[in-house]
């Protein structure tokens, strides 16, 4: 054997303007820093269209800039318009929160890179992906032998759903509650299908006997936790309607199932085995940064058959095969999320996700409570979990300039909801550094704010 | 305004069992070592289906475990089980490239953990994702004012530029080549759209006089660098046809787009103008670690109309709305991918991205000469940029089984592909850390096993 010719000069590799150890450092000094101090910054970003972009230059560098200047401008550029999402004063919509286990272990994953298109491209990503849905799975009471994987947010989990029941059923009508998430509009049109809204009762609560047409229907999708209100559709009474007429029940717990780590919620999952198809978010009340959407189902033949596309006559019994996730979803290089759901689940324990779910429960009791003796405020909704509903006495313009007012301040952030045709103000907890102290200073801006609007 | 009363004891929040700052330095030191030390692991994962699973416990820990044990774990549990792409002898599929300035700007990411489901809850986020996004329109030669946006992989890309073709033609048909990516036909039928693989030419290029149905097609994908041998289809040719016949051109230049920073490669993107959508992957061979797929389009208000859900009569002239990403593809709830790739724009800058291609071409063109003078050894395909096909005399079985048995030695990883009906082996070179010297490695291993097989 002879050895090759010495080739023409292969020219220098790139190498970036970094020195990992102590640009490392100082970027985990930077986080630290962060999540010391963000509470004294404005939750909002107080910045104008546009001024986030005027203040980058109009094209990339030709020559490498150091690591350090990329985190200068983090501060300098980049800070200002971040609405702070782990801030304590973060009331809007649903909380999304990191951990610092979490934000560590995303450093680790992008330096593995794994890319699970096959297992063998990346069995202990595939695997551990595998094995934490199943410990979730049963810290949730979830029954025991469902499929589970990540994907990247609920509308796609919900679209995967959507997809798969069309596939199983041959049918195109999905029906869902008023209260519905958008995303299930979203998921409907991107497969394809047709989508009706169901009306809903006194509670906010899909009605059962507004489904004359489930047995066209491809899925119906049940909401456990809505996003104005936090109701929970009633899982057995639509499951059992479902078997009948051989409709796809998918449950969207986006929201509220992490709190089914507490048996004392468990009622809002009664009639889950029933269901074909269930997302739940990690990334929101989960302390796992996004994106990590978790998607299970008792029918993984059936993503199967609509996501593989190794006919059913051309598989082996290879047990490679069966494990490869990018089979039961839409996507096929797949990124190492389990690393942070692993790490969360590691760091904090049971014990420490009920303890989050308990006081941020807690915390909404509270506010709840200081709203309904306050006369000139009204509660909206039943509070289930940790969201209010609430409002001033006075018109829906009223209200909303309150909210925008308070926006203003940089102070709290929170968000609005439309109910039985009325605006109605939400506070939403959900972030583990949160304090009653930081609920209080809601309240009392509230009411200041209320006098002056 | 009376003090709200003080609520009934509030449990304590959930605190995880970690230390940012001293754990965080020991996460930067792991990832220090990792990228030392991998060139010396196996590169293909040397476990069997099942194995990670078996080592890890049933169930999640009722209490918090120290973070440490986390790291630990990593190198006693996961690290066996990861099949290794940041390693310099990795030469399977494409190269999927992490890179230490994107690998902390991840962590970043996590910490601040932006969801930019509209401009006001992540401005920063929104609004560098469209900078860079411009950036690198311009170093890869697109035309200026394209809209261009993130998504997860290709798979979600494509779909989405299939939807938007869908919904702006009402038809029902995709075409693309026999050699296009496999994520054509799954984005298809996602969709619900039928697919018809259009013959290729001896360049495995798609074939434009086999396009009569051209016309009732809402779409076309044709690739610039196709999986199997980097093939280009003639965009420009394609590109004229449907302009007739009012189909979309959707750009699958996944791999290869990122070579578009070299002029002397721009060959490959003659006509791009004319694509509707086109989709580079930074996440391949850009130095990204997963995921991060680029979709550029010049009809953003398709993609608007196939993925907002506010009707037209309802938009309002707000920039905010304007800019929120969310309407312009499949998912609502978005993170701050950008961040990653403006870190690696600037820690390489426009000549680090040049000198990173250029090197891995130089090392594929190495290696092309030394197959082409051996005897018993055959190239298969033109190699336009990093990745060679060839095999050795004798038939497809002798050939796959010096791939496995080479694999199996766990000191490089190649994969194979179907041209002309015969198997080829490829090399796939893309990595920074690649040297001349690892590709002679797998050259020498190469003649050896083909001796020994």
């Amino acid at each position: 054997m002879s050895e090759p010719e010495a080739s023409e000069a292969i020219p220098a590799p790139a190498r970036p303007s970094i020195d990992f150890r102590s640009d490392g450092r100082a970027a985990v000094d930077w986080v630290a820093g962060y999540l010391e101090r963000v509470g004294e910054l404005p939750v909002l970003a107080q910045v104008q269209p546009g001024d986030i972009r005027a203040a980058l230059p109009d094209r990339a560098p030709d020559e490498p800039e150091p690591f350090a200047e990329v985190l200068r401008d983090l501060d300098a550029i980049i800070l200002p318009g971040v609405t702070h999402w782990q801030h304590p004063r973060y009331f809007a919509y649903f909380a999304t929160s990191s951990s610092e286990p979490a934000i560590l272990a995303e450093m680790l994953a992008a330096a593995l890179n794994s890319v699970a298109i096959l297992w063998r491209t990346a069995p202990a990503s595939t695997e551990l992906e595998g094995v934490v849905l199943d410990w979730l799975a049963a810290l949730l009471g979830l029954p025991a032998g469902w499929h589970g994987h990540i994907e990247d947010s609920a509308s796609t989990s919900t679209m995967a759903g959507l997809i798969a029941a069309r596939e199983a059923t041959g049918r195109d009508l999905v029906l869902c509650s008023e209260q519905a998430h958008s995303s299930v509009q979203k998921g409907a049109r991107m497969a394809g299908l047709r989508l009706r809204r169901v009306a809903v009762d006194d509670h906010q609560r899909l009605r059962t006997d507004d489904l004359d047409d489930l047995g066209e229907a491809a899925a119906i999708v049940a909401t456990v936790g809505t996003t104005a209100s936090t109701a929970v559709d009633d899982l057995d009474a639509i499951g059992r309607l479902c078997e009948r007429t051989g409709t796809w029940m998918h449950v969207d717990a986006a929201y509220a199932g992490a709190a089914m780590v507490c048996p004392e919620f468990r009622w809002a999952f009664a009639g889950i085995e029933r269901a074909d198809s269930v997302v739940v978010n990690a990334h929101k009340w989960m302390l796992t940064p996004q994106d990590c959407s978790l998607l299970w189902s008792r029918r993984p033949g059936d993503l199967r058959a609509a996501f593989s596309l190794t006919p059913e006559y051309l598989r082996t019994p290879d047990a490679e095969d069966a494990l490869s996730i990018s089979e039961y979803g839409p996507a096929l290089g797949r990124r190492f999320r389990a690393l942070k759901l692993w790490a969360v689940l590691r760091c904090f324990g049971r014990s420490g996700l009920q303890r989050h779910i308990r006081h941020g429960v807690a915390l909404a009791q509270a506010f709840e409570g200081w709203v309904a003796t306050q006369d000139g405020w009204e509660l909206c909704a039943a509070r289930h979990f940790s969201v209010v509903c609430f409002r001033h006495e006075g018109t829906d313009e009223h209200n909303e300039r309150l909210m925008h007012a308070l926006n203003a301040t940089g102070e709290i952030f929170i968000s609005h909801a439309r109910l039985n045709g009325r605006l109605v103000l939400r506070l939403a907890i959900g972030h583990p550094s949160t304090t009653e102290e930081d609920v209080r200073r809601a309240w009392e801006l509230l009411r200041r704010e209320a006098r002056n609007t």
